[in-house]
């Protein structure tokens, strides 16, 4: 049984085929480029609409088994974005220092980092990550993060996740 | 019709006059230095009360329309200090950046930058930000995120703002 | 009347026996190393169950008057992990800086930091820390934060703590 990755790219216009979804296979191909265990994307491309998010993300954490599921887009200030909220109405506990890092890796680029809203937190043995909405803005808010991502999906029972270390070397801390 | 910006200066001492009013003034100070848009300020003064202070947040939002309201004092762990809570009670979304970055930045002068529980939300058309009382955090605190200000008005559908590049650069992210 | 400060070793391994209580020893050797004002220490180890940790906090706080409680253990994204949720549920108002610096010194060492959902609060006279469970993690995080923590008492009624300034000094902001 592989091991399943969700992608969820929330967005008006790429869902109603306005835009290309380019933030969505940006995310897969990071992924791709990082990881060696073998992966199956769920990926789907859903409007700004939190009940709609609300029930992409339990499909993808309870029904699907994800171990994993990055968002992209939705973090802004505008009336539209929702996924935050969608993101901590489904989540057990949430990981304030993800949204912390994030944040203060892309405010080496951009002033206007303090307006990402994005969180990540814990469905039962999914780790649920909200990502920017810009391609370039992705690979850097991944790329801060993702060192830490395996070891936090063995503590909640999720599978064991390997990667190219010359690409994205993980951390995982010896026993206590 | 004019833009319109609340100065809402929140400390029971400067609203019964044992103080002067001088944070309030101080924020006036720095937005007529940065910006040049003309902009007409709804300026008060009022105790630390949190009914007091969400009714004043609502007035100036509501029934005034600023598209900005700072607020200065209130923010430390004292008993009286409830100007994050009365925030987060009238806003519809939180920005977390702005409180981190303006704790970042107040922690380059003083290590007890981390006492302070300011936070920055958006209440439908309106941005509001919690800055401290003291005149030097003032500037220190906007200056560190204003550069933003400008475009996350332009989010929630507010009036475009136009600042001295010489002394407050603004940044827009090109559309995408 | 002396003063005293609350040491909660939150661990299900420990307050079973199978680890030894290195983390809440690693708190007192640290605080009687810094502080010269004297301390008397209420020291407890309890498994990671919410309500005995909120238990034990009221206690601390209400029953015997502690000025500060720090607690180790239990911030993780694990499920027994639940250290943070006891301390927002029994806190008047949280401190975000606290759970920031912490993170943001942590991220100097492990890129797992991010993985802490440490906090700090404010129960009526009484601060209350998360810190890791790890002990070099205790001493880094405890080091990062100590500068204000004498202040944040000050402010909210507690008694007046001094520490030896060549290993710890505190910062006291001027009356404005």
């Amino acid at each position: 049984m592989s091991l399943k990755i969700g992608i969820l790219n929330i967005s008006d216009r790429a869902s109603s085929g306005v835009y290309a979804d380019i933030p969505g296979q940006a995310c897969v191909a990071l992924l791709k480029e990082w990881l060696t265990t073998p992966v199956e994307f769920d990926y789907k491309v859903i409007p700004d609409e939190q009940a709609v998010i609300e029930a992409e993300l339990k499909r993808m954490a309870d029904t699907d088994s994800c171990c994993l599921v990055v968002t992209t887009g939705g973090t802004g200030p505008s009336v539209r974005d929702v996924t935050p909220e969608a993101t901590m109405a489904v989540c057990d506990k949430m990981l304030p220092g993800f949204g912390e890092k994030m944040r203060a890796e892309s405010l080496k680029f951009v002033p206007t980092a303090i307006l990402s809203r994005q969180v990540a937190g814990i469905r039962g043995k999914t780790l649920i990550i909200n990502l920017p909405g810009r391609p370039k803005a992705i690979r850097e808010n991944l790329e801060a993060v993702f060192a830490a991502v395996p070891y936090c999906i063995d503590l909640i029972g999720g599978p064991y996740l390997e990667t190219r270390p010359e690409v994205m070397p993980v951390f995982r801390p010896k026993a206590n």
